[in-house]
């Protein structure tokens, strides 16, 4: 394998780079325990792929390598029918605990947890809780967090080898344990998730069902992943595409453009009523040409303002700084926020036509009306640009729809039209008897 | 305390909604173990208002219930005499290692890692080692990374609490430790860390000087705030304006101004050569006033396409799937997509520009020439927004600059101007002897 590549952007370059015959070919190449170490790091995408060149027997020793969370996400790769007979190849143990985990979205808690972690009974001494937990290391995906469970499962508690390993032997456990356990339900969103591990510094998170029964856990390590996923995720469709839900130089070209040319077209459709605007106005652009020559400056003023805005609430959100409650605060600030970014550009826009015009006599006589003109429609259509970008991702969220798909484009869109409205009616009052 | 606000989300909001005399009062309520609980929990800069309310008898207790990595962050908040104060305050133990971190940027592995960390020798048993390790138990960040150390503190290999747990007891650690160890530079930024976790699902990373000498060792759970941290900064730089560096309702009103109101007029300014653009087109615009309705269409498809390629692009640059010498194989994807999705804007404008004449018969005898301007400026304007969209980002890497500051807005900015050009130059050669 091309100097043994280890790192993922290694692995993942010469993967996306080279056919899958040569891809198996270098892979038969490598030792068996290299071969191994490698296939658990490739992306569930690739496993699958892999997998599918092999032949049964072959495939049965793959697919035991990986984890129960693992195998089930590559399980969803499969067609029903490859599905039901992979599932055949795990050993039982295996096939039941991937079973349970197919039953959940793999965005939601139930799809990212293993169904493998340690369990203590309350009454347990700490030195018998230290023998089971051993005993159970190999088969669980985390012994550092240790869950307190009654006969039916119901999670009564949570400790840490780290605190059985401090605590005397003949202590019981109940005696210690924190009660008051940081959990989430199996219908979790990865979003929530990722928060709760933020909040708590947790290395793992019990998942519950609605009886307090634990049905997994998620560990620390799988939640990275999730938060880069999820910023991905956001960060494209804020760009104005839809998520392309793979790297982008491994992407096929048809599937990126799919991705690209549907939210490009619905924009471009929606822009062309700024020809519409434009048109309502004909009259007055045949009269006043040099009206004209501000309309790109001031509907993308409009844009970045709403841009910046958007960017920051949707981010906010995200984030579970902003909830659906917050935007009378927000509309505040913006109002705020809007009419000062707005006066600014203002005064620079004014400033720009009196020097241009004092230097190159640019724009008649009546330049100080059309000055007023553009640093008035510059604070309305700043302000109505910084109220609608900060709103719009409220308004996304109220109607169950994701806020990140308030994208910069589609605020700028939005101001565009109404930003052209606002310049020629105020021009035709501003500059009424003059010009028009 | 309002209920008792638990989660960081809560906690937040109350302590960004309050008055600091407020939150003293509140906070003087709390019983001794929540008190100190919470503390903890606090962001480090309202970490740093509370102990500035207390006298010294009391900081010195709050201060000692810190970690050394928090208390770090903590003394970065204070000015120089002051932070000197407050380090006296710690036990000599802690001041030393505070001291250390004091050295490095918030932003790389050395002011990330905590100096505490589980070490062991290699010749030493896996019983030796368990006695040992659970004596360094309650000092250390995690006791679940074990460092192998020679006397000079190299680095010669990592084992787990997990594998010492399930060895056998006279087994020497030499043995089975792992010796090909993932570690960081003192100097690595925490974005190359946070890779370094995804790709490798590990719960703590060493930090090594330039002799391989271990100094810290950052764990997993500190890094999922840092991704949401660079995310965070990526996303505002990309929607246009200053990174905010603190929870959106939590800046202040004039801070967040200043951090919006920089781009926002570079941006203006910029854009301000679009006035001049058309201004030298003034004489083709008064001949063809119909020209001027698509000038918002034009420009705007030419941002939404670039807005689409930079996102794609610094986000795969931010994530380590493209590096600085993939540009090449950019530019071909890119040139791709771009002359295709121009192409299907190109013929979706054409489309409507005749059946507008057909139905309200708006733009004249020549409408056909004037659709054929349109057509044809879109597949370059968004075939050039596409690329230097695409490629900004990556002259931005090559300068040392943030490739996130290519944002959406700049790229818009950019591509406008060019596009007025392009659309005036189109025009002269297509509607040449007709309308012009």
């Amino acid at each position: 394998m091309q100097s043994n590549p280890t790192t993922y952007a290694e692995i993942h370059e010469y993967w996306a780079e080279s056919s899958v015959e040569e891809r198996m070919e270098r892979f038969a190449k490598l030792p068996l325990a290299d071969a191994q170490e490698f296939y658990r790091q490739l992306s569930t995408r690739h496993q699958f792929e892999l997998l599918c060149q092999k032949n049964e027997r072959e495939q049965t020793v793959w697919i035991r390598l990986l984890d129960p969370d693992d195998a089930a996400d590559l399980l969803q790769e499969a067609e029903e029918d490859e599905q039901k007979r992979l599932l055949s190849l795990l050993d039982d143990n295996t096939r039941d605990d991937v079973q349970a985990l197919l039953k959940y979205r793999e965005d939601v808690a139930g799809g990212l947890m293993s169904p493998r972690f340690c369990r203590v009974r309350p009454d347990m001494t700490v030195s018998e809780a230290l023998t089971y937990v051993r005993r159970q290391a190999l088969e669980v995906e985390t012994i550092y967090a240790v869950y307190v469970l009654d006969q039916a499962q119901h999670l009564l508690g949570v400790t840490s080898l780290r605190r059985l390993f401090t605590s005397e032997p003949p202590v019981k456990i109940e005696s210690f344990m924190r009660s008051n356990v940081v959990s989430a339900s199996v219908e979790a969103d990865q979003e929530q998730l990722s928060r709760l591990f933020a909040e708590h510094d947790l290395i793992a998170i019990p998942i519950v069902d609605e009886n307090n029964c634990i049905c997994g856990v998620v560990t620390v390590d799988d939640i990275v992943d999730v938060v880069q996923e999820e910023a991905t995720e956001d960060i494209q469709k804020m760009g104005g595409s839809e998520a392309l839900g793979a790297p982008y130089l491994e992407i096929s070209l048809l599937d990126m453009l799919k991705k690209r040319a549907g939210w490009l077209t619905v924009l471009f459709v929606g822009e062309m009523l700024t020809a519409n605007a434009m048109a309502h106005y004909e009259d007055e652009i045949a009269k006043a040409v040099v009206l004209t020559l501000f309309v790109p400056l001031i509907i993308s003023s409009g844009g970045n303002a709403g841009s910046q805005a958007s960017t920051l609430v949707i981010r906010a959100m995200a984030l579970g700084e902003l909830r659906l409650s917050d935007w009378p605060r927000v509309m505040r600030r913006e109002l705020i926020s809007g009419a000062l970014l707005g006066g600014i550009l203002g005064v620079i826009g004014m400033l720009r036509i009196v020097l241009w015009e004092q230097a190159f006599h640019t724009y008649g006589e009546h330049y100080w009306r059309i000055g007023l003109t553009v640093s008035i429609t510059l604070v309305g259509i700043v302000l109505w640009g910084t109220l609608s970008g900060s709103l719009l991702p409220f308004l996304m969220r109220r109607l169950r729809l994701d806020p990140a798909s308030a994208s910069t484009p589609f605020v700028a869109t939005l101001v565009d039209v109404t930003g052209l409205v606002l310049y020629f009616s105020v021009a035709r009052v501003v500059l009424g008897g003059a010009l028009l």
